[in-house]
């Protein structure tokens, strides 16, 4: 197989894939940066060939690597193999893992989403962290989610942040972006529970009464949910707070609620 | 009351300050950071008044900031003002929220922990990330557990993005650390119920024999628990995975097991 070599940090390649580090040039390209080696050999086996591999000289051999080389090359992509630190200068991680896959962005309009396919969807508005984002998808992937519907301003989950923090998990299950007036309409527009974590009028949620397909909505790390937000959910659920505070990381408040909506579900 | 000013970048105690945000410092001067009106009010509510008040000249005035400053004051510490442009440069964030506090690091050994004041207790093994890390206290918090273990070489408790993400959990919860070999022994001379999720020998963790005192463990981000670590425990419990994934996030997969332990010895 052929494969080019890179060896100068100017290099327009290098550049090009330096430049997918920041969202403005990811959304232009249309194309994100994933590293790993088993990260892309989940993407390989949930279809998703990278355009561009990029192989660091000092990397393991391994039969994994071969077949997503092969793969890469037999779908008409590039092979490059480069330093170990041009590779770190790439994903921005001191200790690379040897290899990184370019991909296309993929739909991310709600009208991509089959709300029937799952029992339980993840919703996060104006989440900030890219680590809580992935994280959710991660938790997502776990509880057998069709994905995560990222409400206004949230962190993209196509940075290399959140990617690394999905586990793979941003191959497995489908995003979509929307703003609030996007949103509810399409939710109202076919069958869907909207549910949250609330202080105000809101039930136990051990045993609340959910039906599928369930759509348990987080708010933003600091702010929590809008008033509004959640008076237009169709349950409100509280949590034990035990201590002093009344909140929980907005990753892990979503993770409770969709291991109990599972429980419930009996799915 | 007096405030002491600060202009300069130079100056002997912002360079102590700063030198804050390096274990190997905090460590020496046995000293911790902590950012932010809500945490540092959070801490004097529990009792821990900062040794050191350092506040922007840019703050907004605010009553609890008054009430803070005289409880410094009262307690023999000193008041800094200084630019907004050093306060960030001390905290590390760019956004600064105006006030940040220094306080004395808390005994971390295994003997400062009752094991009877509370059912649950967190125990993370490696766990490297401090933001994981400050999220498991937040949500030790939350269950009104006693506090969290930190088993062999994990991330600092006392760093300051640890610190901010427990949202002043770490005020509230104890912190201990302690190798495998010290943590076990420790355990089994007196009540306490090891727990872990493990894929071997397990049972579902939904209705699990769990009793109080009830150690939950979780292990590093990356490799998981020893396998040994997980044969010492009295419980091993699994997770449904429904996806691609055999694993969680640690500290979302601490915070499933630790709702559902609570609900369980309904406390």
């Amino acid at each position: 197989m052929t494969r080019r070599q890179i060896t100068g940090f100017s290099n327009p390649t290098v550049k090009f894939l330096r430049s997918l580090r920041e969202k403005k040039h990811r959304k232009a390209a249309g194309k994100f940066l994933a590293e790993g080696l088993r990260l892309l050999t989940d993407a390989l086996e949930c279809g998703h060939v990278p355009e561009m591999l990029v192989m660091s000289t000092t990397r393991d051999p391994h039969p994994l690597l071969d077949q997503l080389e092969r793969a890469v090359v037999g779908a008409g992509g590039d092979v490059i193999e480069t330093s170990a630190d041009i590779l770190s200068k790439i994903t921005g991680k001191s200790n690379p893992q040897g290899v990184a896959g370019v991909f296309g962005e993929f739909d991310t309009s709600l009208a991509s989403l089959d709300r029937n396919s799952a029992q339980i969807w993840l919703v996060a508005q104006e989440l900030r962290d890219p680590g809580n984002l992935g994280t959710m998808l991660r938790t997502g992937d776990a509880v057998g989610a069709g994905g995560l519907i990222l409400i206004d301003d949230c962190a993209d989950p196509f940075s290399v942040e959140a990617v690394r923090a999905s586990m793979g998990a941003i191959f497995t299950q489908h995003v979509a972006r929307a703003t609030w007036d996007e949103f509810l309409p399409w939710l109202r527009s076919g069958s869907g529970q909207l549910v949250a974590a609330s202080l105000r009028d809101a039930v136990p949620y051990r045993g609340a009464p959910y039906t599928a397909p369930c759509f348990i909505m987080v708010g933003n790390e600091s702010q929590g949910l809008p008033e509004d937000y959640e008076a237009a959910c169709d349950l409100r659920v509280t949590m034990p707070m035990r201590g002093r505070a009344d909140s929980l990381n907005a990753a892990v408040a979503g993770a409770v609620l969709a291991y109990e909506v599972l429980d419930s579900l009996g799915s």
